[in-house]
């Protein structure tokens, strides 16, 4: 392999490439704190720096368009927006088909995937003719547990360079609250909502934590909480450390870890409300 | 189980037991930024709420005091510190025995064990008098591929309640401007430094991200960058898709994806002193 030297790594796009930042949105879903009624200050978990790029972004790439509207009314309070909301474009992800099959009769794969492609061509546009686009989510970092990889890997094959922005993880941040394994951690998304395949699973999972000491993570809707814990309290060892992390970096928000034998004597009522991350290891 | 609201979740404490609130660190190792010569402002990545957080705290448990000194200089120019540096009580953490085994003879691993858990509660001695405690590490979140765990853990058990701070984590913005898949991942920390067993550890950890289609995150010392990045181009498949973030938050940071088959075909020295995440998606 040739010798290059760090800033060489870089492709070169003779400074008419944009890039693809990936915009990290808060956890609060813009919803007023309990405490004092009013959406919660932007910059308590989103980095100055970040307000300022997200501020000088024209072309958006959304999980959904009304909620980055209402996020960058927040940047705007922060750091003006370079040009008025309604002059910005902003663009949807393509929804995945339902349950993973095509909407509308049998279709040819390859057809579908290469439409799939022009879609994401599209969005990334902007980005060819020097335009920074920003892509984000709902909550938390595009493309983590969130929708978002596909345009970020579409952009990597069309050599645009793609920065992603610090910001709150609701994952990262519960694994570190909970204090379990952070050497080694997996996650793992939904479990299955039929109880016996969920019993099967988490049995499966705490398993793989045991053989592997590897802390597993799991998230559920949030009005699901309380089936999923108990859930978890039935199926999961007496010695396994449990961990809920609740509505992070909110005022009502909360991390709690204790084995199971312990929650099994606690009482803990899981809003429903409230996005909530699982976490657990095995002993 | 009783019914709660969510506000009643949160043991309570009198008003009088302090917090063990996680201080993200920046990823610079407060190195200055090459391009200006200066070490980054800090609220390039770190929230202002969590500056200003960070200023009130008088009792840390750090990783490293000297470079936790560093970064409450970094705050103290954003938000002046509620004391001067000199007045701060900053406690490292113990270090583990080198290779986990006992310093000096045969030791009984229950005295061992008590002797921690006497170490960790002298360091949230404070927080049991009303004072709440910085956890930080020397870059991003502590207790996520980082020291802090046992702290985190003894919290819980003492009843103190843990509050992670929202800040920057090379792990999840390596995942994020992967575009690889972000709804189930695995950070399995660092891979074995002789080859054949790394060759095979490469090789497993393919397989599990076929079977399981989870995204696999590892690091690696600086300076063994190119030599692990070599064996991964060896030892996986042709058609893996293989992510590098080297830097991610640094002004000469990038991260790169592509198939294995085209990595073996394009050049790529990577720097021997930054810090780099690797990630890998079985086709």
């Amino acid at each position: 392999m040739a010798e290059r030297t760090f800033d060489q790594a870089m492709p070169t796009h003779g400074g008419r490439t944009g890039r693809l930042l990936l915009v990290p949105n808060t956890l609060d879903l813009g919803c007023p704190d309990p405490a004092t009624g009013q959406a919660p200050d932007l910059q308590q978990v989103i980095p100055l720096g970040v307000i300022r790029e997200a501020a000088r972004i024209g072309h958006w790439i959304a999980e959904n368009a009304k909620t980055t509207r209402a996020f960058l009314k927040r940047v705007d309070q922060v750091a003006p927006l370079s040009q008025p909301l309604q002059a910005l474009s902003i663009e949807e992800l393509p929804r995945p088909a339902k349950g993973g099959q095509p909407a509308k009769g049998p279709r040819d794969a390859k057809s579908e995937a290469s439409g799939q492609a022009a879609v994401l061509a599209k969005l990334l546009a902007p980005a060819r003719t020097g335009h920074d686009v920003g892509l984000i989510s709902e909550a938390g970092l595009p493309g983590v547990a969130d929708p978002g990889a596909a345009v970020v890997q579409a952009a990597h094959q069309a050599g645009i360079p793609v920065v992603p922005l610090s910001g709150p993880s609701s994952l990262v941040l519960a694994l570190a609250g909970s204090g379990l394994h952070g050497q080694s951690f997996a996650f793992v998304g939904y479990l299955p909502t039929d109880a016996a395949q969920r019993a099967q699973r988490i049995r499966e999972l705490e398993l793989l934590s045991r053989k592997a000491h590897q802390t597993q993570l799991v998230i559920e809707t949030p009005y699901r909480n309380p089936a999923l814990w108990q859930a978890l309290l039935q199926h999961l060892q007496p010695q396994t450390l449990l961990n809920v992390s609740c509505g992070l970096t909110l005022s009502q928000g909360f991390t709690l870890t204790d084995t199971v034998a312990h929650w099994q004597q606690r009482e803990l009522a899981l809003p429903t409300d409230v996005p909530a991350v699982f976490a657990w290891l095995s002993a």
